[in-house]
């Protein structure tokens, strides 16, 4: 970290910055400048707390130089997480695709899905039996019985699931029926489910708040692998901004970003961040382009009778070619591979 | 809400969207005009999910007319809602402050402050208790142990208390010892904690989300009164910007709209949003002057060594002197009302 | 248009409304639903300024329904505008590619980037000019020498040149010089400019301002088609957000949705939204994946040693490997064609 | 500037960025941490521009420490500037307030809304003849025959009147009628614009753009210093965000901030951030509560036929007590004075 002096700061109040410093255990380094001075902390373990001396007398401004986050940094482990799920393993080198309706409806309905995606080459199934809705009063998903459901899809077609937990009280037994548990965007920062994630044994895909900077995303992440659980996949879904003609924005660049900061792998959600399948379909491609590890997609055999979600969600046979395009944008990177510094 | 056709959607495009409206039990009403055709959708109970139609061909938008909420809102219940904390009162017509340092560090941390805030005029103490910290390695809160400091506080100064809630499990312990209960920013649309909420005794105060909108934030409240709190007390603290020089930038004309659309009280903090006590306090006095129902502020009698956003914490004699400014300011709406279409 | 009363609007109030609309040559249609009444605002010719009715007493809202834009929708002009420069032609069924150094810094830099991303594949030169600068102190670009570099390019190389103009003083000049005209970001509504692009006979390039929804950008072109010049390309560079690792966020879903919209061509700058190389080179194949018509991006032959934007200048070698990648990737969209609905 | 290393960077990429910002007349000294190290850049003459090292091997980021601006900066000039305009002194200690009409529709209307903001106390008179409009079929302004009617307004009001340049083309022509000229939101960015208002004798308001930092809205300011001008006024206006209940959010933070940053008077158009009537007023106050220099406020005689932006236009009578308002807040600074660390 870097304290910023005032250009009129007085000796008095550089050496009370200083010792503020090495009262909390951290060695000072005074660099003298042209026009002011900056203080170095050095020493610190982990991050330090900027609000320290942020307020004290002649600090112009705090400028963090670590990185927060420990256990998720590439520096800490610089080889790449796999996660493996059922089959699949998701990270460096592989394109996964998990797809499915927003919300498990019924038996029928989740399984004639999960065949067509099954068919069309999806990796893992996902399907909702709790929603996190913003109204109390729309369809908050089937519960327990649409767990039931999803049991029922693995085990006739083979596919490992996914769905979200959205509290600790039911952490247990979704995590009992789920092969990946899902911690939604409105719980990034929920951090006693965070911590009850840490303990499972069940790999967790985090997506990314609605608003998260990038360094707040991998210190919830931290939170998870901190309470010892390491199998964790972070899912870009699109962040809120100023832009009206879709529901949010889909921040790529988050892709190779978080792979130069993190081993964790990353896929990227379209549909949510979309919210029309016609401009879904792009960003999926858009996604795999950019090197996401997978993508996560939401697929209805009948869009129009969905109970959520019906404009973003793809026809089986737009999801079946899309499926093609992907794989076939995915193969480009061994056909025509990047010189070695691709993220200098 | 209401349906908008492409230029070019054909008569069975329309027909099939009227199909659709009435499947779902509306009642659907083609306005056809010069360019296009829009379709409204009436004797909607609550609000229409717009993606269910979105998705249909020839749709081009889905507007909704209707606002989602109903409980909160001020058309459905027109006299304004009076939240009574000890022996506070917050709503319209009041100014209420509640001060206090960021987090219960300890007894004597507690009482030093209570004392010094309550001499300045503040009506209500906060201190954290239980702190949701962004970084798993940060000072967590005393827990259960800052709640019995803050009992004692309240015991021996008279002031009621305010302090956060972050899960279900904490939340009997909390609202056992807290005059209201805190649901923090990151919390705001953590369902199953609202849902508890709705079923406390205790007044709930319910922080705006980061990058929430009022609908949001409304719907929110949605979810506490509909359970049967109908103790609510929205607190604005400022939303998530590309702008850099505060940590958040406060929205000040929630005020005027939230008491527009609802009758429930909004208060404003702007220590979260300043970051910086020198921007906090200019912020304060701006919030009353806006007819915020009250404020909520950071007061630490040693902010330099505080354990959390000591920056931001203002020193007692700034408190002070902000308690007359604040008086004054809220004086001026006696002295000068505004003529009654000050919402057109 | 659509406005819509408050829940208690008086049937005065309404009259009223209804009065204002045709005081101003439109018909109302008033539409009672269950909670409030909403009108219709038919016949007019292009859009209504909502400003007129929002102030006045009941009036909850005013809902645009018909979008502000005419020449250059697609409801308008169904077909695609195909913009020729040079031998290129940048529109639907192409992949442009626009390459060269940030800043024209002299005529051997110039030629040695021209060789260089010609030899690569690209179809257009790029290369600043003047430069718009956020400080009055850094290199402002070599003005009209600039230009005559550029010629002195297109004429050794064959590569049609596009450059910026930043006012309308210097426009004949730039536009004597340049193949393709851009106006740029800062300068998007800059109305003056946008007239006195309207009346030249060279293409322009339109880059998307940092906030601007597309309505606005659509807008912005109206401006220049209305003034009788057809050759509009628009062109994607990200928008402003509160994300903090990438410069700018791109918005690759307005790639889909502009051309949903309108008939013009767009293309994507992923340079100036990444900020780092790093990043441009993820980010420019997903723009190709999301059917951008083009890319723009800077390439630099000694990215160390440039005057501007060194970082994220490309190597020329990973130019020439991204160049197979894009073709790559856009070759896809023959082999695996989406079903005609990819709108929708 | 401090250049900060990746974790494994070697000593090699060490010395060649030592090497890089000697080269450019710079003093590196690099700053050796547990972690990693990083590089001080020290006796540079002005701002350094960060992309020269950011893109150099082993290089993670870099950070500005000096800010970028140096003739508006109040470590240059510790005195506040007082800009006089006719009579009005705008600046420290001073509460100027503007007012008038959108647009200048007739000599009628124009002096109408004079007469009654001058009965009510405001110091100087607004309206536009030259109008920025989003569409090209809207209202354009009055062109010289507004400035006309401004002349006159301030002949037989004796207001001296505020008017908006849009392009160097007409800027001779409105300096000669204002008595300070607005370059406006859209043009806060048009080099060629500001470099002409440096040049000008006539105090100049300059508005933040809809997405400018504090950063780059004080470089432009610096762009009409730097050509001469010292007589500049900053306004805030709002900031573009998520929100969508009102045009924009008002950045209140900006004005202690600035205050901090710059000598510089700044004022704030509460008008445009929010949109509607019901929201300006206590956006007006708010300001004033904030200790704002001033006030820039829509009224209009007869709203509902205001040619632009009736619905935020004010009635003249809630004009009156909007004035009586914000002077009992201005007061409340003398009667009760924060102690002098108010910045801190």
């Amino acid at each position: 970290m870097l304290v910023v002096m005032e250009h009129r700061a007085t000796q008095e109040q550089i050496d009370r910055v200083v010792e503020a410093i090495e009262r909390r255990g951290c060695k000072a380094r005074p660099i003298p400048g042209g026009e002011r001075t900056a203080i170095g902390v050095l020493h610190n373990k982990g991050p330090v707390d900027a609000a320290h001396y942020l307020g004290l007398p002649g600090v112009k401004e705090v400028i963090p130089v670590t990185r927060p986050y420990k256990l998720v940094s590439r520096e800490f482990q610089p080889a790449p997480t796999i996660v493996r799920v059922g089959d699949q393993r998701i990270g460096e080198g592989s394109l996964t695709v998990i797809a499915g309706p927003c919300a498990v409806e019924s038996e029928e309905q989740a399984m004639a899905i999960a065949r067509q995606v099954k068919d069309a080459g999806a990796g893992l199934f996902r399907g909702g039996a709790f929603k996190p809705r913003t109204s109390p009063y729309s369809f908050q998903g089937l519960g327990e019985e649409g767990l039931r459901i999803l049991a029922k899809v693995r085990e006739r077609t083979g596919l490992p699931v996914v769905t979200e937990v959205m509290d600790e009280e039911n952490f247990s037994l979704v995590e009992q029926y789920a092969d990946m548990v899902q911690i939604g965007t409105r719980n990034m920062q929920n951090f006693s489910l965070l911590r009850r994630a840490g303990q499972s044994k069940k790999p967790v895909m985090l997506k990314r708040g609605m608003s998260a900077t990038i360094d707040e995303w991998l210190m919830a992440a931290e939170y998870i692998m901190e309470g010892g659980n390491t199998q964790v996949v972070l899912c870009e879904r699109g962040v809120r901004t100023f832009v009206r003609h879709s529901r949010n924005t889909l921040d790529l660049s988050a892709v190779p970003y978080v792979c130069k900061e993190s081993h964790l792998p990353i896929i990227v959600d379209p549909s949510h961040a979309a919210g029309r399948r016609g401009l879904v379909i792009p960003l999926a491609r858009a996604a795999v382009a950019a090197e996401a590890h997978g993508i996560m997609v939401e697929v209805h055999h009948e869009p129009d009778h969905a109970l959520s979600d019906g404009a973003q969600s793809l026809y089986p046979e737009q999801f079946a070619t899309l499926m093609a395009q992907m794989r076939s944008i995915f193969e480009t990177f061994e056909k025509h591979p990047m010189p070695d510094n691709r993220y200098a």
